[in-house]
């Protein structure tokens, strides 16, 4: 607890009273700090590999020395298990916003694989579909693999959820939890962010694909024609079996 | 050309006849070794991983000298190399068959993407995605590059067929392919053999769920419902972000 302002006798304090920082304002410059950290190092591992990169190689991005770095975290390895958590902090956090939401099934679904698209598309994705390979400590492996489950686990729970009430037709909900989540981890093999499509068009354009298939729609269907989005520059990439 | 028995006043010539085989019969003797010792690799790399596999390994596998497989191949480069060629060519073959098929655009690519779905999950799934990755030669990376733009450029064609022959709703063919391929390719991160499903029963389902997506069907949709396949032995997996 900070009781700094809790006494009505003191003199209110104006944050430029004391050159030293209120305890609140360092903690969030803390955090602030370690997010450059960690959103350096994943863009680092993104484009070098995790082996090839170095804690200088992190340093040197951010423009400080390598103490400066291990300030806010212990390790390399450390490092990419919390590369890998940022990443999929998002997609916890969509389930999370979702609970709440009243709406059928396959639009909770929905709302979550487009996070998950956006998550994977960003600079965390490499991170998030590879950590695992990179031999980290046992504890972290087990930690990597608990997450990833509670992911999987929470898609086929919507997924049925969705079957239950009408929204999703009837499916097997593992194999078709693989499927989606196959294609959107698949993004980290051959998205870069100088691409023509932003991460949430990817997301969208993935989702308006996982909505309604291949298939032409019959007339009563109410199924939104999956859009041209508009296009940012272009770079040729190539999808099957890519990067 | 084998002119051996070309001759009509030359005696009938049986297998027995001669202690050396004929010149077709040792060239598919080489042939079928050569494939064993392919396969062979493909599955050391798959367990073991690309840096973690010597030609030893292989060699102690198929129960021959190391010689012997060098009689087969130059390089563990080479080899991978074969394997990703040999994975690949399924998909190749499927693309010959369905060309001159009377069928829908949509139909064409649903059977090019069972293939490809099996392809995946065989024991050259895991060269297929990663050799890329595995620094090969310039040359090699080049030829796996183009192999690799070929399929894809094969997936968006098809697409754009079945789009103009009314049996695949107007879509975006490249963010198509991109979803589908990724999904398919991503069964190489967690399919191991001794799982619950079939190869053939994964690209079945999967293909399920890329026909139809998942909205339920309208009425007059004659769209088939997702089977619950047949278990084999069961082993737990995760799909998301597995493998």
């Amino acid at each position: 607890m900070n009781n700094r302002r809790s006494s009505p006798t003191a003199p209110a304090k104006t944050p430029s009273a004391s050159p030293w920082k209120a305890s609140h304002e360092r903690q969030r410059d803390r955090e602030v700090k370690r997010d450059a950290v960690i959103r350096a190092a994943a863009r680092e591992f993104n484009r070098k590999g995790y082996h090839n990169t170095s804690l200088d190689d992190i340093a040197a991005r951010l423009e400080v020395t390598k103490p400066t770095v291990y300030y806010y975290v212990t390790s390399k390895e450390q490092l990419l298990f919390q590369c890998f958590v940022a990443g999929v902090e998002r997609i916890r956090a969509a389930f999370r916003d979702v609970r709440a939401l009243e709406v059928p099934g396959r639009e909770r679904l929905n709302a979550v694989l487009r996070r998950y698209g956006e998550a994977v598309a960003s600079e965390f994705g490499w991170c998030m579909v590879r950590a695992e390979e990179q031999d980290l400590s046992p504890s972290m492996s087990r930690h990597i693999k608990a997450l990833k489950s509670e992911i999987d686990h929470g898609i086929r729970r919507l997924i049925r959820e969705g079957v239950q009430d009408g929204s999703i037709h009837p499916c097997d909900p593992k194999m078709t939890a693989f499927a989606l989540a196959g294609a959107l981890n698949w993004i980290a093999h051959w998205y870069r962010e100088d691409q023509s499509l932003t991460g949430v068009q990817i997301a969208e354009a993935f989702v308006a694909v996982f909505e309604a298939g291949l298939r032409p729609r019959g007339n009563g269907a109410q199924v939104a024609a999956p859009q041209q989005v508009p296009r940012r520059r272009t770079r040729r990439t190539t999808a099957a079996l890519a990067r």
